[in-house]
């Protein structure tokens, strides 16, 4: 028997256990397409041994996002270490970034979790795809539960999804609109492009709560004008095309716009790249920033000289695992306006496709969360559990 | 008669008074290519009743620069007032930023200028493609004579080149290279493109003034060696071509040079766009600060995705004329080490032709200047007056 790290046994060792947690994680050992290198592996989590700070928690939910599968295929820069831990012959690493859970048993040191609580884990590369887990208490934030919430007098309690999905677009979309320039409530504005993605959705909405004017700029489609309303709806103030942001013509709409608030256009949010990446920067007063978070046309960000000499025009990127890397205090800090928000009602979350755990092998659960990751965001829910 | 501002008088009135100075200005009343529309304006400067705050300066030498050029063709964001006080029908607007003078007298109220001072503008849109000048002490800035200097015991005095050219190029190398980023000296590093031009060599000076490595990005020609030989001389630690610059193979060359000093590339200086400034952008190190400030090639600025996202690059502008304009005591500061340098030999400036004014019709001259300043830097003398 060799040592084992953070009470997580090998599930060879726990048949001369009783008691022990049978679970189950998505693992890979080397990179590659995921219906390539991902297995399942599974564990036992000893939960009648807890050291004073464990904590043993199992999983409500887990998203699929891109960047997960980008890290499986090694192009993403941030990579969770490989580990022994859940008894691989070979070192392996778990995957998955997003994910709620909630609390089964804590050990007798803990006063700040306590069983049923929900919680997310505090850093990147903790590996969401899995049954369950065991850690320490700094390894979690805890969110409010739905009873809590109602115990509170909250208009609501978050769902699965919303607590599942909460780590990654809803902070990226609020950090966007506060970390880097004051916007001036009621008076300045931002321009952001991919208008109809989720970050997107959640920017206009983000922006509504704080009261900035905001354009959108999505593709034209043949029902353009519907997406037009489901955004304003939502909170932008303008939506554009593409076509639009890429006129010189259609500049004298929005300074216009712009006039009747007496504002700047101050930041830029770009997810696009390309020529759409220059059309919303062109569309900046002087001295405006522009917050490069996503690449979606893969053409690389495309700035004329004169913007930068003479309009004093700045570009930069934006990466909510890095900043947030360094900064807990103020992660939790957007978490908290984020879950106030949802509790209130006046967030929607991006909704994605359900796909339940039945149990069987985890590893085909999430490939198929994978393959079908193109139509929709996928959530891997754990709820009859 | 009307009312003349400045004590400046229209040559026509000249003929009645004695001892008026008889002045030359270069001057247009619409933008347009410099041959159509530039004309030698002369007026009359009475230097006997001169207020208390008044000084009258004569030309000592004033360069032709590109963005000279661009502001009489009104493609430059910054333009001088047009303006009826040189005593033209319509208002008129003075040509050329940069220029070297000499005070010829004082009112009675001035203590900070002496005859025979040497003075430059203390802001940009002055006018500086004429004979003489009336202005108050405000609109001059001091530099150190010949005597002067040596009198104060330095090796050298200013040349009037060096005097005459000190607002632009030196100022943005030594600004963009110490008001952005801290530079360890020893340790860092910073790249840039065009590392053959005026301000590249200035840079490659200050940043060897200032122990910053550097790294000049130059394209491949005939006499290659010689010319990397000379910018080795002047200060850039490495010198590699266009061709090094966007391979990526190359990048491991930089990555040991940069090992063996300790430190990081921090800084890149970016004057031509297009793919060198993706290849200078690419060899920054994390957090790296990319500043453009000019685009010889005439292609956007184009930066991948990845390296805003994923290194947390930033890239911004640089304009000497916007940053001094806010910053006089900067202007100062910086002004006065360029001055020290060259006071002690330290610091080469950039060589120019000389066309020396013959007393003849000044627009012509200045236009002999804009002709051939695709060959290189034309400096206006006044030397023989």
């Amino acid at each position: 028997m060799f040592t084992i790290k953070r009470s997580i046994a090998p599930l060879t060792s726990s048949i001369f256990k009783r008691n022990m947690i049978t679970a189950q994680a998505v693992l890979y050992t080397e990179h590659g397409e995921p219906s390539d290198v991902l297995f399942t592996q599974k564990f036992s989590i000893d939960d009648d041994n807890l050291k004073s700070d464990q904590v043993v928690v199992k999983t409500l939910a887990s998203p699929v996002n891109p960047s997960d599968i980008n890290q499986i295929q090694g192009v993403y820069p941030s990579k969770p270490e490989k580990t022994l831990e859940f008894g691989t012959e070979k070192p392996a690493a778990p995957c998955g970034n997003e994910g709620v859970f909630q609390v089964l048993k804590v050990g007798n040191g803990v006063s700040d979790l306590a069983v049923g609580d929900w919680v997310i884990p505090s850093e990147v590369n903790f590996g969401t795809w899995r049954t369950h887990a065991l850690g320490t208490s700094s390894d979690f934030i805890k969110l409010p539960n739905p009873e809590q919430s109602k115990a509170n007098g909250k208009k609501q309690g978050l769902s699965i999804n919303q607590a599942a999905t909460i780590s990654v677009n809803p902070l990226t979309a609020y950090l966007m609109l506060t970390h880097y320039v004051k916007l001036i409530p009621g008076k300045d504005w931002f321009i952001q492009n991919g208008g109809n993605s989720a970050v997107g959705k959640y920017a206009s909405q983000v922006g509504k709560l704080l009261n900035f004017n905001s354009i959108s700029v999505i593709r034209d489609r043949p029902n353009l004008d519907e997406v037009k309303k489901e955004l304003q709806e939502l909170g932008a103030t303008q939506v554009i095309t593409e076509e639009d942001n890429a006129s010189k013509e259609f500049g004298g709409q929005i300074k216009s716009w712009v006039k009747e608030t007496g504002g700047e256009v101050k930041l830029a949010l770009n997810c696009v790249g390309g020529k759409s990446s220059s059309g919303i920067a062109r569309k900046l007063n002087a001295n405006g920033l522009m917050l490069t978070y996503g690449g979606m046309s893969k053409q690389p960000v495309t700035i004329p000289t004169s913007l930068y000499i003479f309009k004093n025009f700045t570009s930069a990127g934006f990466w909510v695992t890095e900043l947030l890397k360094k900064n807990h205090d103020l992660k939790l800090k957007t978490l908290n306006q984020v879950v106030e928000w949802y509790e209130n009602g006046e967030l929607k979350d991006a909704p994605s496709t359900h796909i339940e755990f039945d149990g069987n092998d985890l590893a085909k659960l999430y490939q198929q969360g994978v393959d079908d990751s193109k139509k929709g965001k996928q959530l891997i829910t754990y709820s009859s559990r």
